[in-house]
C-alpha cells in the first residue's frame, strides 16, 4: 500500500493506492469522517462487479448503506441525472456528516462529486476510482461537474474529497480500451515528469501487465503537486495538466465524443504536442520520437482517422476565442521540462492536425 | 465611504459601504477583475429603479452589459430559474473572466451567486446589495444557494464574491417592512457585539432615519470576522451567526414562509433566545429586557401570532434530528458575550414558544 498526501487550501486528504482495499473503506476513513449513512453511487456495470462486497463490508461495520445505481455512460453526467440524485439524497434525509461514495470511473466521480459538493453546501465525499483514468486523474484534485448542453463539465465546482481509495484489484476487470485510455494520462505524467517516472512508464507500457502501486502513486503525486499550487485553476499552474488536452478535446468534440475515447483523443493530442514542441520550444527530435514510441507501446492510436481536419482546426480556434483570444499551449522543452504557456501560429495548428491525419 | 476587508481561505475582497456607488462599479473593481462582458442580474422591481443607471455607467466605460431580469420573490430561488440563468450564460458565451453582478436583495444574490459559482466552475462575481438585509448579511460571507423541494438553500456552495458594493442610497426606496427585516440582523450583530455597536444600534433604532455607513460597516465587520474563522461552516465558529435563527427558521417554516418575513421571524427568534439565555446561561434580567426593547424599537413583532405553537415546536425538533440529534443553540451570557453551543431541555423549547405566543 502506498499513501499519497494531498494538500490544498480547502482540504488535506489521503490517497491510498493498493490491493484489496474495496472492502475496508470504513477502516480507511476512520478518524477522518464518521458517517451514519453512506450513499454508494455507481453505474450498473460497476454495481454488478463491486457493489455487493462494498455494501456488505460497510453494513457489517454497522453503517446504513444506500445504493444509488445509475445507467452507464457519459450521457448520465447531466443536469437531469443530477436532479434525480438530489431527490434521492433529499428522500433519504442525508445530512452533511453522512457520506457519498463514488465507486467507478470519471463519469460517476464527477457526477456524484458535484452532487456531494452542492447538496446542503457539501456532504462528506469519498472517491473510490475503479478505472486507471479515474485513479490517476479524475478522482484527485477536486474537479467535479456535469455537462450542460454541448458544454463538457460546464456546470461544476472544486470540491476536494475527504479521501481517495484506489484499489488496483478493480483494474483486473477493466476492458483493454479503458486501460489504454488511462494509459494516455499516465504517458502525460511521464512526459511532464521525465526521468525515473518516464523510464518506469516505458517499462510498464511494453509489459502487458497491470499497472503497479508505484506507477499509479507516482502519477497521483505529480497531479497532487500541481493541484496544491493552484487548486482553483487561478494562477495558471494547474494548466500544466492540460498537456495534450487542447487538441485532444477538439478531436473528441469533432467526433461528437464518439469516435475516440477521451484517452485516445488525449493520446493524439500528446502526439500533436510533441510535434509542436519540436518546432516551437526546441524539443529535440530523438526525445520527440521517444514520446511517440511510448504512445504507440501504450496502445494509443497512431493517427487521426475518419475525422475532418477542418472541423478539428475550427474547434481549436473556437476554444481559443472562448478564453479571450489566446489559448496557451503546454509544450515541452525537454522530456520532463514543460513550457507552460506557449502560443502557436495558426498555420502550425492546421499543419499539426494535417500531420496527425497523414503521418 | 468605509471599506471593510474580508479575508477567507479562498479569497480576500473588499466591501465598500457608501453613497452614490451604484454608477461607479467599474471604478471600484479596477485592479480586481477585468471583465469584457457583465451580466447584471436583478429582479423586475430593482430593475425599474436601478438597472438603467448601472447599465449606462458600465456601458460608458466600454463594457458589454447583459441584463438578466427575473420576476421578484423567493420562489425564483429555484432549480428551474437556475437552469434558465445557465442557458443565458451559455447563449451569451460568458467566460470565467467575465462578471456576474447581482443587484438586489438576498434572493437575487443567492441565486446569481450560485449560478456564478458553478458555471464553468466559477465566473467573477460581484455583490451589489440593495436591501439592508443583503448589505449586512447575505452579500458577505460567500453563502450562495437555491431552494430544493421544501428545503431552503438545500442546493448551494460557498463562493466568495470578488467585491461587494453597498450603496446606501438604494435604501431610500426600500419598503419599511424590508427595512425592519434587515433591522433584525442588525440587532443580532448588536447583541453579539455588545458595547459601542449595541449603543449605536439603539440610537439608530429609535431615530427613524436610514442606517448610516458606520452602522452597516460595523455589522459587516462583525460578520467578516466570524466568516474568516470558519469559511465553510466546519469548525462551528460560523454558527454564532445563527443567533436567533433556529427558532426563527421554525417560525418561517410553520407559516409556509408567508406569515412572517425572514427578518420578522429572526426578530422573534432573537426574543426567544433572550428568554432562553436568562434561564440557561445566566443573562441578567435587565440585559434581556434591554434586548427585547431594542427589538421593539426596531419595529419587529412583539409576539408570535396566527401560528400553531405545536407546529413550531415540531419543526424545531425536526431540525435537531436533521443534524444528528443535537441542535446547539447560540445563547448569550451577557450582551456581547455569546455562548455558542448550548443545549436546551425539550421542555424549555416548548415553553419559550408558548411564551412567544402569549407574552
Amino acid at each position: 500500500v502506498i499513501v499519497v498526501d494531498a494538500q490544498t487550501s480547502s482540504r488535506s486528504y489521503r490517497i491510498t493506492v493498493g490491493h484489496g482495499l474495496l472492502t475496508s473503506l470504513d477502516g480507511l476513513w476512520e478518524g477522518v469522517i464518521a458517517p451514519r449513512r453512506v450513499v454508494v453511487c455507481c453505474d450498473a456495470t460497476v454495481a454488478a462487479l463491486y457493489l455487493d462486497p462494498v455494501r456488505e463490508s460497510l453494513a457489517a461495520a454497522g453503517l446504513d448503506v444506500i445504493a444509488l445505481v445509475i445507467p452507464p455512460g457519459e450521457g448520465e453526467k447531466s443536469p437531469q441525472r443530477l436532479a434525480l440524485i438530489y431527490d434521492r439524497l433529499y428522500d433519504e434525509s442525508i445530512t452533511r456528516t453522512d457520506a457519498v461514495v463514488s465507486l467507478g470511473g470519471g463519469v460517476v466521480g464527477d457526477l456524484a462529486g458535484y452532487a456531494a459538493a452542492t447538496y446542503l453546501r457539501g456532504v462528506r465525499f469519498v472517491q473510490v476510482p475503479t478505472t486507471l483514468l479515474a485513479m490517476v486523474d479524475a478522482s484527485v484534485g477536486g474537479k467535479v461537474a456535469v455537462d450542460f448542453r454541448s458544454g463538457k463539465n460546464h456546470i461544476g465546482t472544486f470540491y476536494q474529497p475527504w479521501l481517495v481509495v484506489a484499489d488496483l484489484d478493480t483494474l483486473r476487470t477493466l476492458p483493454d480500451a479503458e486501460m489504454r485510455s488511462g494509459g494516455a494520462e499516465v504517458v502525460k505524467y511521464a512526459l511532464l515528469g521525465g526521468g525515473a517516472l518516464l523510464e518506469r512508464v516505458e517499462r510498464y507500457a511494453g509489459s502487458g501487465v497491470l499497472p503497479d502501486e508505484e506507477i499509479v502513486a507516482t502519477c497521483v503525486r505529480e497531479k497532487v503537486t500541481v493541484v496544491a499550487r493552484d487548486e482553483r485553476e487561478e494562477s495558471g499552474a494547474r494548466a500544466l495538466l492540460n498537456l495534450g488536452h487542447t487538441v485532444g478535446h477538439a478531436i473528441e468534440a469533432a467526433t461528437g465524443f464518439e469516435g475516440y475515447s477521451h484517452g485516445q483523443a488525449v493520446g493524439l493530442g500528446l502526439r500533436a504536442m510533441l510535434w509542436l514542441s519540436e518546432r516551437c520550444t526546441g524539443l529535440d527530435r530523438a526525445a520527440a520520437a521517444r514520446g511517440q514510441r511510448l504512445l504507440t507501446s501504450m496502445g494509443l492510436p497512431e493517427r487521426l482517422e475518419d475525422v475532418s481536419t477542418d472541423d478539428v482546426v475550427g474547434l481549436i480556434s473556437r476554444d481559443k476565442k472562448a478564453v479571450g483570444g489566446g489559448v496557451k499551449y503546454v509544450l515541452l522543452r525537454e522530456l520532463g521540462v514543460p513550457a507552460p504557456r506557449e502560443t502557436v501560429a495558426p498555420g502550425l495548428e492546421r499543419e499539426v492536425v494535417e500531420w496527425l491525419a497523414h503521418r
